[in-house]
């Protein structure tokens, strides 16, 4: 939460955090601002134990001043000025800039992480000739994997748990619309069909899903996963749009919305077949569904996601399946980790990967995680993804933040 | 183009590329890729006259085979091993990968170009630390303003014309949209109003224009101004949602998708007033009008940017107008540069700010371009902007991508 902030800098070692890049698809910097804005380019510096200054453009000041921080315009430094001194190079001026942004601040020597995203050349350049400028500086580049700021995201205050039930409404009302479109429809020849008779593809239900979502607010900028038969197996694939919609094959449907305009995200995941199953698909399902069940009754405040993760791939190899725990390459059976944190990040904070020894996450209450265990058969075809996101109540308890039914089979009508 | 990429390369001095990032919002990348792809996180290297390597998880192989791009999976490389060596250090562990891939490359000396889009504190710290693995390799940090990538993008080819067409048409045809509702609406006491009364916001006209574009194959992943009043004189202000929609005030309508799943921009902006304008608003529009037409006669092959630029604030000069090239600091009047240009970025080469002595662009066959003059009287509540985007053709001549007419006042009627 951001009251941690200034905790974690101070068991980090941070005398101030240096935040950069656009107001928007820039998590780090629009947790501070309370949403995205429309800010091109802006930087926030918080000093620990201190009021966190936005810097922005002139053109952008009322945008700014929206937020409700504390805000200083760039124009108060002299670009021209600053680029002449850096002989035109303008990464040395941004880095030039930067130093007299910290003496305003009285930011002369100390810790100074950085955070939010944008460009690496430019990041690198700029950072490194700040380096050389203020030697007194240590600027520190933590991992995105524990960054300070990620950290004290870990866990959600109530506006924020609100707003990503919100999106997870959103999200499972558009799962019921996908799962009514697709029964509506007739199948021939084991092909999902119009009533003209043209064949359905996955890029007709993909459309439809952005219209959906971006009917009730949300968006979904890193795409929707909807994939069947060969690409269902791979859990990355985002399926091909041109496919069409077959009878008896595995589709695997992970979609993970956020509010339009960037902000929190959801993370959901159904696997369906259309019309019927093989036998040894329907086997593939009930491992997932029982491992899933047996490990959402294990979530609550106090247990370590590694634990979790390492009784996952038990509860698998018990039922015959090969896991990334006995082969950590593997890319048959259980081939990924159980969940991750989401947020403002689809994935953050809390890990559950046993294979990365820094990270020992255990879960909380305000933690938002995802449970996702699945089993992927390239060879057969054959991929299952079960997936809900879970909130960690005040009392420790899990909570679906927005439940819906786990059928595989959908009936299809065949003409 | 990108065949001018290595030419670029070897003006620059720059003996390879390193693109990282994710598959998607990324433009470096995804210029790479000929598309958004759904890699969570992947890297290019690309060798001077040389075929480029997409580096890959092996989740999202068949995702990065489907690119047609030569990829390498990560898992080649021992994590666990490496992050042991780097004892435990995340940016360390991927410091000490960068270089095993780049001696797989071949690479093991020269100027290497960093591109993408990432976390600021990993990239500086892991290129920091690549810096003090590999002395013999220089890591080159340009200039987002000017780098490599973005100097081979600055010309597009017919394909990624006909892209940027597709977009353009999808907006006017929303911003056609828009208008028609808007005047089928009707006013009581000055303010726009439903069949029942109620009143509308300029919230209500942003997720009708978030569904239009769904509906049609492309997203505003930045936003939409839409901004009414005082807002409308705040060039970046993105308008409030809770704002009515009032008679007689300047609407600037600036409108800037993409394709869904992100890819190319289209850039575009109307100022609209319901109902009626007062005198000095029908004045200040006039002046931008005519200052429009004036410039879109000397857009083509040829002419320098900074000249256009100069022109335009001497034509609203000539009008009495403030501009930035008498005071750059000023918030009244022409406050912003002409235009730039776009593709996969809404914000690209070639620039047109007279202040920045560095890049000096003239406008060539194969650009895309914005031009879009305004003015700006904050202390009057009046903003005025119309912007169109512009394809210099192979013959040298500007064709707007996709025409609308540039009517000021759209009329309501009153109950």
């Amino acid at each position: 939460m951001k009251s941690d902030i200034d905790n974690i800098m101070k068991q980090r070692n941070l005398d101030a955090l240096l935040v950069t890049g656009p107001g928007f698809q820039n998590p780090d910097l629009v947790y501070f601002l309370g949403g995205s804005a429309n800010l091109t380019s802006a930087d926030i510096i918080k000093p620990r134990d201190g009021e966190p200054t936005l810097f922005c453009n002139p053109m952008e000041r009322d945008e700014a001043a929206r937020t409700g921080l504390k805000t200083r315009e760039y124009k108060v430094y002299d670009w021209q000025g600053l680029m002449k001194q850096a002989d035109n190079d303008h990464n040395k001026a941004h880095a030039l800039r930067y130093q007299l942004m910290f003496a305003d601040m009285g930011i002369t020597r100390g810790r100074i992480g950085l955070a939010g995203k944008t460009a690496v050349g430019e990041a690198y350049a700029t950072f490194s000739e700040l380096q050389k400028l203020m030697p007194e500086l240590i600027l520190v580049g933590e991992s995105e994997e524990d960054s300070a700021l990620l950290r004290a995201r870990i866990t959600k205050d109530t506006g924020e748990i609100e707003h990503i039930r919100r999106v997870g409404k959103i999200t499972t009302t558009v799962v019921g619309m996908v799962a009514d479109f697709l029964t509506s429809q007739k199948a021939k020849d084991g092909v999902l069909v119009t009533t003209d008779g043209t064949p359905l593809s996955i890029g007709d239900v993909k459309s439809r899903i952005n219209l959906w979502l971006a009917e009730r607010g949300a968006e979904n900028p890193e795409g929707t996963i909807f994939s069947i038969g060969y690409d269902s197996a791979l859990c990355h694939s985002a399926g091909i749009n041109t496919d069409y919609l077959r009878l008896g094959q595995t589709i695997v449907f992970d979609i993970f919305p956020c509010e339009s305009g960037g902000g929190y995200f959801y993370d959901f995941t159904r696997t369906w077949c259309l019309g019927y199953a093989s036998e040894r698909m329907q086997a593939v399902y009930n491992d997932v569904y029982s491992v899933f069940n047996t490990i959402m009754c294990e979530v609550h405040a106090g247990v370590s996601c590694g634990d979790l993760q390492q009784q996952t791939c038990k509860l698998f190899e018990e039922r015959g399946h090969p896991t990334v725990k006995k082969d950590p390459k593997t890319i048959n059976g259980y081939v990924h980790s159980l969940g991750h944190g989401l947020g403002l990040n689809i994935h953050e904070l809390p890990w559950y990967n046993i294979n990365n020894s820094k990270v020992k996450d255990t879960l909380a209450a305000g933690m938002v995680t995802t449970i996702e265990p699945g089993l992927y058969y390239p060879e057969e075809s054959i991929g299952v993804r079960l997936e809900d996101s879970v909130y960690i109540r005040p009392d420790g308890s899990a909570e679906i933040l927005a439940p819906y039914p786990y059928d595989f089979i959908l009936p299809i009508q065949e003409i």
